[in-house]
């Protein structure tokens, strides 16, 4: 274990080396049975920031549905302030204060719903707003609560992203995912020892080369139609050129270079909600010029690259041939 | 300039963050003039370490030309030792010592030499094995030395790398490789201002670019012929993809992404001489597990990447065809 004094991350450093990530403290469930939180507009505030992926699913999915009158997002700046803890900073807004929370720090919200909270203040969270107070960071869970308890405000003709028929396959598949590129290339960006990095980067690529296979006979991973499983595939692929080829040694292809997936990440790319909220600026400067924690690389250099290229992913991808039907959507 | 008290280049970076390469310091040419280094075989060895892109195109050279009998080569190890200034070692050799100058480090010969001597201790060094000194690191002109003075021990049909009729045109490209690529590389890299960085990256890939319109109609950059000019641009393409793409923030295009700079750069890579003399353990280990000089990233990083996938240096190149003659090579 490399400095574990000075590592924000050593509590999740197991002593293989290999990063073991901190299981959520808030998993209230939205819903209609006692001690659910309840389904409300305007009652919560989605806050994010642009860099982190497993926040950008739910900006992802509140867009898609049409939740963005119902549910409010605060954006926390991509550069982690300099501070003795790891936190999150409003510092993209006026003041430096989130324009409803009236907090400048992350930390500040979750230490006031809990002052004895130990852990990372992460993103996304849900915030009462009118309690002030943290309900729920499960980043995990939490595009299923906006697709399923959220369906009442859904917009007219809101996509199933999670339909009945399909919930128990998709669940299947997004642990999957999870384990494996999600928070696969964390695994490798954030290992301690050689071992615990290739092993990961074995399980990723290996993820990788299968999906390949998958998506050459499939416009998404359950068809016709972008389910949940897509937004979380999405998160990591359009990242993962940008930043984790480099940052976080993902490095023996990138997406660019795998045929099928690179056609997929441009079909979603291409679609409203998934590209229009993904900001390549912060990503990368969150990679190269933030204090990000753990990573092997990139601590607090000075010069932003100016590359990759990414102008291919408006190129025509042609992927509608895979799909028997006009819309990517599937609607109820 | 950042931490310019730490930085071992800090006396090659100029007020506005841009990265100045020292001057070398022995630069005796090697001929038959009263002064000149007197060409004889056995009297020399040349050092160098595999990762140096500098030392490399000496090494092709020699190789090319069938010098290896006539000039003995010690080499050091890709990993930087932990000294307070910045080294070479000899730490693949039997009791960490040149077999035989018997040194452990670089920097014993150079002050061996020259006791005043303050600048790095550079390779390719050219060492006078019955003086055990230093006579020439003139990385710019030695691969010229061993192709024009060195010729009466040059093995039979030994081709021509450096040939009159083109010396002036390949002089001329030399200076701008050597300025836009071959040390455009280290500019984005060492770079301490965004703005000398950018600056960098925009010459070096706008020369790229250049050279990939050049290569589509001819074989090699002066027609169906291997000349020295190959040599120097051959020795950063290399190394690009695997080490400068990542560690110095080349990141526009890496070189498999142009279609004729790659298919002329396996060309090379198959080609005896060039691939047998690449070391890309070596590469990878020096930009990502050991201190080297003044780099933006990989500052000792503990954690040795598994990619890029480099399988695609042996596929079929299909460049022949640009070629109206069968050898690579011109024999006179």
């Amino acid at each position: 274990m490399k400095n574990p004094e000075n590592n924000p991350i050593s509590t999740e450093i197991k002593e293989d080396g290999s990063f073991n990530r901190q299981t959520n403290r808030f998993i209230t469930p939205f819903g209609n049975k006692e001690g659910d939180l309840p389904v409300e507009k305007g009652r919560y505030r989605l806050l994010w920031s642009a860099v982190c992926p497993w926040a950008h699913r739910s900006v992802i999915v509140r867009k898609v549905l049409g939740l963005e009158d119902v549910i409010s997002l605060g954006t926390a700046s991509p550069m982690r302030p300099k501070l003795p803890h790891v936190d999150w900073e409003f510092s993209l807004d006026d003041g430096n204060l989130d324009p409803i929370l009236k907090i400048r720090y992350m930390s500040e919200i979750y230490l006031k719903t809990d002052p004895t909270y130990q852990g990372r203040p992460t993103v996304p969270v849900i915030v009462d707003i009118k309690e002030k107070k943290v309900v729920n960071n499960d980043y995990f869970k939490l595009t299923n609560y906006l697709e399923n308890d959220w369906k009442p405000y859904h917009k007219d003709n809101a996509p199933e992203l999670y339909p009945e028929s399909l919930r128990q396959e998709i669940s299947n598949l997004n642990d999957v995912i999870f384990n494996e590129v999600n928070n696969g290339v964390y695994k490798c960006g954030f290992a301690q020892s050689q071992e615990a990095y290739e092993e990961a980067y074995d399980v990723l690529f290996t993820r990788l080369d299968k999906l390949e296979e998958h998506l050459g006979e499939r416009r998404f991973l359950f068809g016709d139609f972008i389910t949940d499983s897509d937004v979380r595939l999405y998160a990591t692929l359009i990242r993962f050129d940008v930043a984790y080829y480099s940052a976080f040694k993902t490095n023996r292809n990138r997406i660019v270079d795998f045929h099928h997936l690179w056609g997929y990440l441009r079909d979603l790319y291409q679609t409203p909600g998934f590209g229009d909220t993904t900001d390549f600026h912060a990503i990368k400067v969150h990679y190269h010029l933030s204090n990000h924690i753990g990573s092997n690389d990139h601590k607090g250099e000075n010069i932003l690259p100016k590359g990759p290229d990414l102008s291919g992913l408006l190129s025509d991808h042609g992927r509608q041939a895979l799909s028997k039907h006009k819309s990517k959507f599937l609607i109820i």
